[in-house]
């Protein structure tokens, strides 16, 4: 099995029974491993317990591996605690990963801990919205740094590979450099321009499409917990914003001027960007197309529009409905790949749906 | 019918036989009105004459509306001409609607002469790409000026409705500021995102999310369209630009000074306007919760279990794919009416899918 030959064994202490720690108990049970579950709320631990993530951790057990799952404001001195009661490596899983290095970089024990971050989540929080599936499929980064010892990378590295996720392996300023870029600074972006909208005319916003709501979809994620992670990487993000407003002021001195080179210049940096990341599974970009079949708003149609497409033979990549003002009629957008349109299309019209491109 | 009540009996003639202009043609054709096409490349006309959007515009030919269908660039001068050339009813189909207007202010005829907008639209371009069914159940902007006739802002209502779109009116510097907030600002935040992905390192953006991803998305767009669309209104993106690089400020310096009340603020804002967008079919926004289905990536699939949450009773509000790197599972997203995840959430695992919340 997977654990065997990456040595975790067991058994796991998982310190806080919030969303990610619960998961992670329950992605580990699964696996037949042992876990340990503490917490400063002893309410959380007896519903964690009660879903089957774990039992609580006694004075007397020695984990292999400590997973510190608690606020970004607390890492530090809970990693800092972990590393001092045993030899056990540690890890943590919080969204930033030098600050709760620096925290312990002093530490004699510090060459056990080696830091991690699934790239999985949701708005909800606490265990009673854990799943031992919330990692399939997620990358989820491993944080080696300089004085860490490669055995404790690679049991972090398994524990990610249990729980069902891609282990990514980065050093602590490489992950919050990436994660500045692909996760703050599009949070606060999109804060921006949800900001904007906040006191609109209902009549303004009676105008908003699909776009607006796609750019400002994660703005809606609670303020406390994204003003920690921040702060705790304020470094990496300032960066990008500084980036952000030289680009920003350049976009807007190119509409002022009515500088239509420099303004495209601007745009296709953009266009860019998106063909930069990866598509599904990781592989390079696949070249797609879209269809939108008019879905009519009552239970059962889903399910009649995926059974037909089913029937066409072609793999559908990507789904998305889309919300229509005033009347009971939904869009479907349907996602193929390159050059696969055509016979979808044609293969739901035989069956009586409207469709377009 | 619709189209007798409202006054619209044709023939309508449409210049620029793209997307929007052969989409429309076809939109008419099937409500029965007569259709005459012109474009400046007759290639254009043919294909959209032969997808049945129309017939080809004759010098005899007296149309009762024209619609004008070409680049925002050219909008100004077409319009000049069309309500030269005869008493009829003239609108465009721009994105931005103060400058056609303002082109055309001092034309004796400007009382024909009322704006339109129809939020519809395809990353793809040409009559090849049009479709009857484009505007369906879609906002469609329409916009009388102080010196148009009523008759002439109700034909166009007339327009949009008989394409099956939802008429909104509004003053042409009302919908500007209202598309510079919904779309053409949302669009530049999403370009300067997305820029900071271009050179990024590969192992940075394997950490890519969907969060990333829903942000950038529409920075994918023609940054020659978007710089017409943008520059053609600039005033209104001027102002709100000008918003946005002192939120942007005000952020920089709070994370700058770790101020977490002021970035929490900042993000509470966004939070809010999240909220302001309006839900599915225009009315107010629904509160929903969201459950996740681990989904093997082969046809047939969604089929089955669009069948088996149809089976549920429950109603999908919202359906969203999820790209996972590494493995062929993928993650579907479906969005419920809240209080209403549980049941379907039971009904989903009683058929043997992999669920969490």
């Amino acid at each position: 099995m997977a654990e065997q030959q990456a040595g975790l064994s067991g058994p796991v202490e998982v310190i806080g029974t919030g969303l990610l720690g619960t998961s992670i108990g329950l992605a580990l049970r699964r696996a037949g491993i042992g876990v340990l579950l503490s917490d400063a709320n002893p309410e959380h631990v007896r519903t964690a317990v009660g879903l089957g993530a774990g039992r609580p951790r006694q004075p007397e057990d020695r984990p292999q591996l400590v997973v510190v799952a608690v606020p970004p404001d607390h890492l530090g001195e809970v990693i800092d605690r972990a590393l001092s009661a045993s030899d056990a490596v540690v890890t943590d899983v919080g969204s930033v990963k030098s600050a709760p290095l620096a925290a312990v970089r002093g530490h004699p024990r510090v060459a056990r801990y080696v830091g991690s971050h699934p790239m999985a989540g949701s708005e909800r929080s606490g265990p009673l919205a854990a799943s031992g599936v919330l990692f399939d499929g997620r990358p989820w980064a491993v944080t080696p740094h300089q004085a860490s010892d490669a055995d404790a990378a690679a049991l972090v590295a398994a524990l990610a590979t249990v729980c069902g996720a891609v282990p990514i392996e980065l050093s602590p300023v490489e992950h919050d450099r990436a994660v500045a870029r692909t996760s703050h600074v599009p949070h606060l972006l999109a804060a921006l321009a949800a900001g904007r909208l906040a006191d609109a005319p209902t009549e303004h916003l009676a105008l908003s499409g699909q776009g607006v709501r796609d750019v400002t979809r994660v703005a809606a994620g609670d303020p406390a917990l994204y003003g920690q992670i921040v702060t705790a990487n304020s470094g990496a993000v300032l960066d990008l914003l500084t980036e952000v407003r030289d680009r920003l002021d350049a976009v807007i001195e190119a509409v002022e001027a009515v500088d239509r080179p420099a303004l495209e210049g601007l745009l296709a940096e953009g266009v860019a960007g998106t063909r930069a990341i990866p598509g599904k599974h990781g592989g390079p970009t696949r070249v797609t197309e879209s269809i939108f079949v008019a879905l009519p708003d009552h239970p059962g149609e889903l399910a009649r529009v995926f059974a037909d497409a089913g029937a066409s033979g072609v793999n559908i990549e990507d789904v998305h409905m889309d919300h229509d003002p005033g009347r009971p009629v939904g869009l479907l957008e349907l996602t193929v790949e390159e050059g696969r349109g055509e016979q979808l299309l044609a293969s739901l019209e035989s069956k009586g749906w409207v469709t377009h491109r």
